[in-house]
């Protein structure tokens, strides 16, 4: 098992704002009904394997207990997650074979109808920001609510760049660190080039831009270049869920675990990410975070290290 | 200018068969007609860049002497390229705003009708031989005709798995490397996951497996481990078309020049293999690779090593 006080207990916190969900998922390989689930939540277990997490969120009445233990038990603060009356935010969908889309069956917001975020005064002089994938107008609430943060980390989904766009830009102007899929980051530029769509969202104020490519990868564009994270061939994935959020919550955990922001941590930090994720879609839900051992993540680390190398770069 | 005596002149050469081309091409930056291409031509001028060629091959009357010239010029070999009455084979097609997906207007077998490959006699002893996308029984023609070749790489497309499986399971089960995209190893593995399908390919008998995944770099899956190359945001796409045969040139060519085909070698030469498919898709045809100098294989292959690059491999 993992234990995240020997790892963490000297790292900055890292605050996380995003849904906090049960999920029922269907794919081909099985089915698992309100299972704990949440941009949130992923991206906080995956965090909380480097760094302290701070969660901002709100769940119903009905959220069990066990969840609770578990995130707290992760070194993850639960302060700021608010429990109110009513039913907790539920998604359900389902995966083809191709696992690469999910298919939304129902989604009902309850809870999340008339939430606000309001985070406890310690979490106000959060260091590292994440801005998990949720309405935009709630990332900015948050983004008002914190002091000076070192770094401030966006993700978000194409409902919110057909929805809320200018709101959505507004988070971007203010984040250091952009997360957008590949087709996401081509609609909201509108341009196929994706040097071209990390030039633009730089324009805007960040210092870098890390595009998700699913099973192919991730590119991470900065200012003065680009990395390609390699893809890992996947032997079989059992729930896409929640690898885009592992994959921010690992990247975020472990430049807040490291405190180090330069250009060769975030090219790390987007490994680790691919690690993380790469680990969490061998099961359902977080079950295969809830058993990872640090040798899990050393051990996959060595490999992306390994399949991604053909030449040591001190010769040519 | 690439000058290929210079470099090429003590390789062993490779020999190439495929399709020789008038290809006509639109793609939304512009139109081409009648241009050089075709599987062979893509392939052989890659190759050309690191190991003299010998061309196998078939073109019309109509065929213009000054690709002849060319092809002479870039140390390609073309006494296996029969010159016969008739049309030369033409392919025409488009390309949408993503430029991942061929559209075929029209395919005009003409000369390739009947066409048998014949291998003048110095051809036989080839070491290194490349079976460029072509009908599986005219590979197995030239593999007939080859006395005891040290590598036998062989490339295929969706219109023979589904059309001539048979044979083409013979051509993979005589040959050392197989190249596919994912969609086609997917295809014809009946599996979703590509390391499931490298090893059931491998099980025929190759000893590696090259799986193209166009934007999206590429895999070689040995026995032994896997090896995921970087992917290339492009700038900007002219012209897909011959992208996955400049890939395979460029591996075959470079294996071929240096005559090593030990895993570090067969990793070095799918980044070239990338270098120059990501090079060529910048212009129409093979024009980009007509002005090519070494310094633009050398810079190239650097960027690859740079945007692959997080963390050497001595450290943990």
């Amino acid at each position: 098992m993992w234990n995240a006080a020997d790892r963490t207990g000297k790292a900055a916190p890292v605050l996380i704002v995003g849904s906090v969900a049960l999920d029922t998922v269907e794919t081909p390989l099985g089915r698992e009904e309100n299972a704990l689930g949440g941009a949130a939540v992923y991206a906080s277990v995956a965090a909380s394997l480097f760094a302290p997490v701070n969660l901002v969120g709100v769940v119903g009445a009905d959220f069990p207990r066990e969840h609770l233990s578990f995130l707290t038990a992760r070194g993850i603060d639960l302060r700021g997650l608010q429990v109110v009356e009513g039913r907790t935010f539920r998604w359900s969908g389902s995966y083809d074979y191709d696992l690469n889309q999910a298919h939304t069956r129902s989604t009902e917001l309850n809870v999340f109808e008339d939430f606000h975020p309001r985070l406890p005064d310690t979490y106000r002089d959060a260091g590292f920001v994440f801005l998990a994938n949720i309405d935009p107008d709630l990332q900015l609430e948050v983004l008002a609510q914190v002091r000076s943060p070192r770094l401030v980390v966006c993700d978000t989904m194409n409902f919110w760049i057909e929805g809320k766009p200018n709101q959505l830009r507004e988070v971007i102007r203010r984040a250091d660190i952009v997360f957008m899929n590949d087709a996401e980051a081509r609609q909201f530029c509108g341009t196929f080039s994706l040097p071209r769509a990390a030039r633009e969202l730089m324009a805007l104020g960040p210092t870098a831009v890390i595009i998700k490519k699913g099973e192919h990868g991730a590119l991470l564009f900065t200012r003065a270049s680009h990395f390609s994270a390699p893809s890992y061939p996947m032997e079989q994935v059992v729930d896409p869920t929640g690898a885009g959020d592992t994959f921010a919550g690992g990247f975020v955990g472990y430049v807040a675990g490291t405190g180090d922001i330069s250009e060769g941590s975030l090219r790390k930090a987007t490994v680790y990410g691919s690690v993380v994720a790469s680990l969490n879609i061998e099961d359902f839900s977080i079950n295969r975070l809830r058993r990872l051992t640090p040798e899990d993540v050393s051990r996959r680390y060595a490999e992306f290290k390994s399949i991604a190398f053909f030449e040591a770069m001190e010769s040519a």
